[in-house]
């Protein structure tokens, strides 16, 4: 039996209780999503007492399955205000999963100025104080507390961002090296660690085993079929070759990829940032292409980028960043990306909503597209806590508000990813609806990407299926989505208790209703899923498209808002 | 009949028309609601082309009723995003309406960098270019346009404030001695005012007649039943006496009056900032007691506040100032406030808003509670629009985001005025439930202040009757609310049209009811008529009072959500 166990900073105590007997199918985001509305008021302040952190490995971390071991973090959001589920790879799920644990709630808030670290180990969980971690980047933080505790631990931290309480601070997982470059980046959930003086949680994985499934024939098998359909798909040679930098010749020859602040849809400067640049630059300095997060992943997506003299400068330089930082900015350097990547992995900040602010900013004297040093320098300033810099590090939204900027990308306070919705329209209903606020991992639709019109039941259907895969704890690159058979016959198996396909369904279906409910709750309507409107009328070139899906057919997607109707 | 005058910034064309029939009994704030509500999408950016700045003098501006020739200004507000009427005194309501204007429209967005004016004559209305204009303060404007337009005019502008689209920017009135220190403050309206590029409204008083009633002996006798009411109330000789600033010593003795930002409800210096003491000083220096803002008052609460040598300072030092830019910083220095009051009117900065969010700041190191200079220095960079000033502008929720102050005393976005509603919760309910946002001049509640029972209908009554007065034209002070049977005998006779008691209780009612559809529309739910959380838990001395009102009252002031039914 998986256990739950609720660490209280404010009175200092832990407590270990297994996990309900009818949570047996949930795990990662459909678990969190249920004790969050159960636990916190929707109307809460994100940085208040009453908020939690909810951490939960999604249902096959552990087990045998490769490329499963995905985990959810969670909160009330400081960006959006909404309810938020950021997932993430590296190694914590699966380690998490496999000492027992379902799922882990931070709640209350530690009044003291010094910093906490919350220490798991196999049978104990203890707070202790760290006040020398105080305003240390990820990488630091790790460093020191693997001097602590010893070199093998998984890691879970904030960097300076998130101290400061910045909405777009990121929650830093180690990856399969030990890295914290794995990053559960959206929504501002630093900021919610940070507002309870929580640096990290440090899991020593003494004693991890995989996880038995209670009809393990039966799950080998299931999970060998799984395996194949993973390594067989054309995506995963496509990743395993290109790693995600592969998408950006996919979405610049769409007229999709973010160029100038999402003023145009493809970047005449591509080639110096795309796949074939980047393995270029590995083959000449080192570092490693087919680098995997997690341990056992069959997919292999992520990279390692060294730096001009060959020594290591980052990892999982990913699309998104790539573009967000890259042609979203008019900087065609990859070594200034890369330097980028880094800092904002060790300050703790989201790469997709800097650099969505930066191109707000762009819009003022404060910074010129293209300008790769002063980029850097910016970022410095997020990481430093400057004026300007906390400025930034709220995010889009909050900083075109600063400076009298109405064109910026974002949905329920959260930047739009590196995709112009205007040449994948399916995508823009999902962003424009998912409970979440503007994001590609919530449901992606890429069919027919300049019709108006079929995206309805697409979207839906997309954001149901990825709901699954991140309760179950699957990536996102493993294609499954509509495998509900293939589910049945691995969580059955895994769990003693045999779904049926239908129930698979209800995993999606009832934790998008929870998600919606507790939007409601918090004062979102249906006002709140629509994209900006000078999306509506401004064409973007290449193809000269506007986002002309209608607001009827936004409301469709999940037709009432619970509550409202 | 009335006309209204629709001026499209864009298309650079005026067009005037009657007031439809159904129009007859509605002036102000509800006229300018069914305007917002019909031809303005609620999801718009409050800054971008689809919203639109409306302006509709009360039902009795312009007749001979004293004390009656208030002015809504509304839009689409960039500080709550939800819909806002402005109220405010001065000139423009009078003259506007007796040149036969019902409402004034403004839309559209100016694209050209230069500033515009629009100016209007009894039977013209034109825009004029001002470059000349940009970045003026209010008092520079208004020299600058009677120098051009003649001494005579009466004109509504912005500062640089709304030029920078702050979200505490003013839209500005000159007031009976034709100085621009009447603000339609809250709401941010003068931002929608400078994002459509309109720097000022000139109107020329030329051929401006007292409005002629239908049936002029039963309105004149009427007006003076009224006049005898308003001038036999206490209120009324108080507040002739006193000024506003008599409101010190009363919110001090109930423990309501904010200090050092809303930690206490009382002031051990207030004596240095109250009434008495502001008349010690007036008596001194010269200035006045007993001035009108507009022509004809019989209440005369405004006051003009000279200098150290006698020279005026600033006309208008009311007791939201005193107390938001006084106890609540901390700072009981009148000369200080008065000061900072004159670089409010002239920047074009809410006083409340900005008095709140400098006791935000007081939680950082850029601010520290009763430095004087410093807090003079801080409104000179909300004026000049420093990075720092720029955030400040934005008010207090956007200053505590910033900054990562969890402690901010707002309702949807805006700041509570001076009252610490722990120690006057009808209050607390109406500013917890107003679709304006927090507001006092929303729906006063004052009755049995430290009971949390019993305010859901004062509240509603008072909301509504609230409406009812911003809609005539009835200044606050009148006291008139409830006397629905005298407004009957007012209302036939100026428009030939008799209504019913219940017709006029309809006015409030319908009104009310289409600013919460329009909230809703825009994305607002019951979460957000909450009062922050802390307030509910936090002790509030010298009382020791929480807010502890239940969320259930509180939604049973107007029952269901328009459109959540």
């Amino acid at each position: 039996m998986r256990y739950r166990l609720t660490v209280n900073l404010e009175k200092q105590t832990v407590d270990r209780k297994d996990l309900p007997e009818e949570a047996a199918w949930l795990g990662g985001r459909a678990l969190l999503d249920s004790i969050l509305l159960a636990e916190v008021p929707p109307t809460c302040h994100p940085l208040g007492p009453y908020n939690k952190v909810i951490i939960a490995p999604g249902l096959f971390a552990g087990t045998t399955m490769p490329t499963a071991g995905r985990l959810s973090i969670g909160a009330k959001s400081p960006l959006t205000g909404g309810i938020k589920e950021s997932n993430v790879g590296g190694m914590a799920g699966i380690v998490l999963s496999q000492l027992g644990m379902g799922a882990l709630v931070i709640e209350g808030e530690f009044s003291s100025p010094s910093l906490q670290v919350l220490l798991i180990r196999q049978d104990s969980a203890e707070i202790v104080e760290a006040p020398e971690l105080k305003g240390l980047g990820n990488y630091d933080t790790v460093a020191a507390l693997k001097e602590r505790f010893g070199q093998k631990v998984v890691i879970i931290s904030i960097g300076p961002c998130g101290e400061m309480k910045m909405a777009a601070a990121t929650v830093a997982v180690t990856d399969n090296n030990g890295r914290p470059c794995r990053h559960a980046a959206r929504g501002g959930l630093g900021a919610v660690m940070g507002a309870k003086g929580l640096k990290a949680i440090v899991i020593d994985p003494q004693g991890a085993r995989p996880l038995k499934a209670v009809d393990a024939p039966a799950f080998s098998k299931a999970v060998k079929e799984y395996t194949k359909i993973v390594q067989s798909s054309k995506r995963t040679t496509f990743l395993q070759e290109n790693s995600t930098a592969g998408l950006v010749d996919v979405n610049h020859a769409r007229g999709s990829m973010p160029t100038r602040y999402f003023t145009a849809g493809s970047y005449e400067r591509k080639d110096a940032i795309n796949a074939e640049r980047l393995k270029e630059l590995i083959r000449q300095r080192g570092g490693s292409m087919g680098h995997t997060c997690m341990r056992g992943c069959v997919i292999r997506c992520s990279n390692v980028f060294n730096n001009e003299n060959g020594q290591y400068l980052t990892s999982g330089l990913e699309y998104e960043t790539i573009v967000m930082m890259g042609s979203n900015l008019d900087i065609d350097d990859l070594d200034t990306i890369a330097q980028i990547d880094f800092r904002c992995d060790n300050y703790g900040m989201d790469t997709i909503e800097i650099g969505a602010t930066l191109g707000v900013l762009a819009a003022t004297d404060l910074f010129v597209f293209g300008d790769c040093k002063r980029a850097i320098a910016l970022i410095d300033e997020i990481g430093q806590g400057t004026v300007l810099g906390r400025i930034l590090g709220q995010g889009a939204v909050t900083t075109g508000k600063i400076f009298g900027i109405r064109r910026v990308v974002a949905v329920k306070g959260q930047s739009l990813p590196a995709y112009c919705v205007q040449s994948i329209k399916g995508l823009g209903v999902t962003c424009a609806t998912s409970p979440q606020g503007a994001d590609h991992t919530s449901g992606f639709v890429s069919e027919e990407p300049l019709s108006r019109e079929g995206h309805v039941e697409r979207s839906r259907d997309s954001q149901i299926n990825m709901v699954i895969a991140d309760s179950l704890g699957l990536c996102l690159f493993t294609g499954l989505r509509a495998e509900h058979n293939l589910f049945v016959r691995l969580v059955g198996p895994l769990t003693g208790k045999i779904p049926t396909e239908a129930d698979i369904r209800s995993i999606g279906r009832d934790a998008l209703w929870q998600e919606r409910t507790f939007n409601t709750r918090a004062g979102f309507g249906p006002g709140h899923d629509r994209l900006p409107e000078f999306m509506n009328t401004e064409p973007l070139p290449p193809n000269d498209t506007v986002f002309d899906v209608e607001d009827e057919q936004l409301d469709r997607v999940f037709g009432e808002y619970p509550g409202h109707s």
